[in-house]
């Protein structure tokens, strides 16, 4: 009796410690949910709130990498009330973490109207100073694009 | 007198110790450099033997993202002595580091005869247990491509 006592006890010990605790991960992607669900309405800043200063970032309409925080919010912020998508979806996304620094890959897909949007995503965050984490680098391209 | 060879003395100590001590960012950038001089001559095991067990990967040709080195394997093997480009470059390579994990990012041209290819890469690499950096995401993709 008394060992299924302390099983149990160790059992509820954990359990509790793993709602308390949440892992790099769950934190991770849970900070790129929130920051989807509110891009896919239409508004871009969750994203700028969430980069750090020196962020990198390429998606397919760049010629090149944008450099830090100004470059891409001036590019976010002209889409704010542009982006419009009913729902979207993170395939199987997967973080790679050191105590500093994860990387979050994903497949994404998204609706709009009728067109289901389909695209690769690497995120690498870094937990900053002050405790939270922060982009570092992004990189949106699209799965299996129709070439000319 | 003393005052200029104290200040010699420091300056060459200096230099020295920059020699010795590679930074983060030149080992990175150089590993990376090394394995795309083999990769253009056709020899794919280079990245392979720079990535780590579970190195996740995206590239344009693929419906998701690959999880861990067998995939990659059977991707990159057959093709073996199948890429020949005459030179490449890496356009500002960045290097954003912590002490276990850095992102090394850049924009990247090929010249295969007459065809300018232009990627955006996104490298993550980890410092193993041995010391080693390896790869542990991989993200390829065209820069501007042009779509149906």
């Amino acid at each position: 009796m008394k060992i299924i006592c302390i099983t149990l006890f160790l059992t509820l010990a954990a359990m509790t410690n793993a709602q308390e605790k949440p892992t790099i991960q769950s934190t991770i992607i849970g900070l790129e949910k929130a920051a989807l669900e509110r891009w896919i309405h239409g508004d871009p800043t969750a994203f700028l709130e969430l980069s750090a200063p020196d962020v990198v970032y390429f998606d397919p309409f760049l010629e090149r990498r944008l450099n830090g925080i100004d470059e891409l919010t001036k590019l976010y912020m002209p889409l704010k009330g542009q982006v419009n998508a009913e729902q979207f979806e993170l395939i199987d996304p997967v973080v790679q973490a050191t105590d500093k620094m994860a990387v979050l890959t994903f497949n994404f897909r998204s609706q709009v109207g009728e067109k289901l949007q389909k695209w690769n995503c690497t995120e690498v965050y870094r937990l900053e100073a002050d405790g939270k984490w922060k982009i570092v680098q992004t990189h949106w391209s699209l799965t299996k694009p129709e070439l000319k």
